[in-house]
């Protein structure tokens, strides 16, 4: 990471050189209900590397060990999708997500054996405590450590810092400000950054979502504002309205006078001749994807909200405005039925394990 | 217009208000190959007006008059249109987009016969002495005038704001920077505004393009700089990879602490269930979008250079990228022929009217 550390301020990076990490294989895992095989896996990852993309998420889309019936069955096991792209790559280092309570340290030494790199510890952002073990574990281990404070927008700029900072103690590499929920604002996204960038050694990232539609610029104003990694996905691919569309991130950019060292052609090549034929939906901003940046809620509640809305009779936007008010997180996922079931007036009997 | 007349500069304007106008039913035509129908019309513009929207523009794709072989069959008059649309609202004022060399003074006669109290005049950004006639004629007959700078990415901010001091002398009430190609990132959008804002009294648009991700930012960070109306289509719906989508400013613009004077939640209803079935395709940024706005090329130009490319089997980022280097503008779609059967290597034969 120190090749682009900033030490301190946007002023600090007067290369203005930023480092796109992809997500595709990750995150993108959630639009594709994890069904991607390591075919495809193995495809898109080449294609990430031929353009020059040095960090490759790879995973389950919650993560490793997220493969279950909660979260849903991936194609192939974490492990074999990390092969797969290792396999497949000649320069890129290969990611995994863990987070704590789903992700075990067995699952991520599995990862390691596999071929990972890079590590991404992800956390509530009010709970960095939670990512001390992972994160010291994994520098033990030579990893390098990039942490997430996911649903950042609910946390102002000072205090957000404060847990970035225990994140930054822990010997994270690099602490994202995370828009799980895609509820943030450019000036929003760049007041958080800059309280970062202000308390912490660290290097700085944004992942955005693109629920308010201002994904692209929210990574735009991040950048501006101090952060050096910016994640994105091909085609935008990722949970709700999907991510910063990695391609456009690359052209805007340029165009934006940035440094990103990675070739455009490649990057629009796999995204329209590799990712869109495998997409089973554009990545837009519906009303579910609009409701749920609004509301901001988070964005792995999507598809879950749509089936519970289609159950009960009721819009998703109630059943959203509502979860939004009770202030509902990552790993609350069971609220949508209660709530879903109190706006439709009626009780709701838990139904047996293979109809969920 | 007066009312929200900010005279200066953005720090002129502290309430924080802006004008949302609809072009659904104008620019997102191109979406739909001008097939919307006068019932379309109607329920779109109905919806609109029951948002608070206050302007909604209406006609054929690329303006009154440009219903023909050249810019392809409406499925309904441009008079036709306008009455659907003036029937269906309360409140709201309906406009029509006149394109001087395209449109006559005798089809906006007709327009405004149907309805019409606001009329958009748009030129290329070099050309703003074209809008003189149309302007002054409008004025006379008491509409609303409302002034476009079409692809202003051609231009630096300083001899835009000429060209818009120009068109402030003919009387326009609004002049908006246009971002034809979707070729802006926001400080690029903010700068013109910003010239504009401190060269002419009257009111400034911006219309945006979401080619390279951000027109909802560029919407954005123009009304930081001092623009008052703002352009926006439901779902997206306009061409190539679209506009910045309506409800989605309502939302975006809200959070970041502005005022439309709009309901959200009917604006999310009328694009959710009356604009997305009538939707061909959904306005995502594939590679022909992202190129066009990588090369700043007319928006107009993506089907066209969708079917060259197909017909000369070549790329369409070929095609594009030759394009942005002869400088095309709007008018120019006969250059699109002529650059695919260079680069395919053979001659073209004009092809008979019946196979264009």
């Amino acid at each position: 990471m120190s090749a682009t550390h900033t030490n301190g301020t946007a002023a600090a990076n007067p290369d203005r050189k930023v480092t796109l990490v992809d997500t595709t294989l990750r995150d993108g895992m959630s639009s594709v209900s994890h069904q991607f095989t390591t075919e495809n896996v193995a495809a898109i990852a080449a294609g990430l590397d031929r353009a020059g993309i040095p960090t490759i998420e790879v995973a389950h889309g919650i993560g490793l060990g997220a493969s279950s019936i909660q979260y849903g069955f991936a194609a192939a096991t974490d492990p074999e999708y990390v092969r797969a792209a290792v396999g497949a790559v000649e320069n890129a280092d290969i990611a995994a997500l863990y987070v704590p309570g789903i992700a075990t340290l067995n699952e991520l030494q599995g990862a390691i054996d596999a071929g990972i790199k890079t590590v991404r510890v992800a956390v509530h952002c009010t709970e960095a405590d939670c990512a001390q073990q992972p994160v010291e574990w994994a520098k033990d281990k030579g990893l390098t450590v990039m942490t997430f404070l996911m649903m950042s927008h609910k946390l102002a700029p000072e205090p957000l810092a404060e847990q970035a900072a225990k994140l930054d103690s822990y010997g994270a590499d690099v602490v994202y400000v995370v828009d799980s929920a895609g509820a943030m604002v450019p000036q929003q996204a760049g007041a958080r950054v800059a309280a970062l960038r202000s308390a912490i050694g660290a290097d700085i990232g944004f992942h955005a979502h693109n629920n308010l539609g201002v994904g692209i610029a929210n990574a735009l104003t991040a950048a501006e504002n101090g952060a050096t990694f910016i994640d994105g996905s091909l085609r935008g691919l990722g949970a709700s309205a999907g991510n910063a569309q990695t391609e456009v991130l690359a052209a805007a950019f340029e165009r934006a006078g940035w440094h990103t060292g990675v070739d455009l052609f490649p990057l629009i090549d796999t995204a329209e001749h590799v990712v869109a034929p495998l997409m089973k939906e554009p990545q837009i901003v519906d009303e579910t994807a609009l409701v749920l940046g609004y509301a901001g809620v988070y964005s792995t509640f999507f598809h879950p909200t749509k089936r519970a809305a289609k159950k009960f009779g009721i819009s998703t936007r109630e059943i959203l405005l509502e979860l939004g008010r009770r202030g509902v997180i990552g790993g609350q996922e069971d609220m949508i039925i209660d709530v879903a079931s109190e706006l439709a007036g009626r009780t709701y009997e838990t139904p047996a394990v293979a109809s969920v």
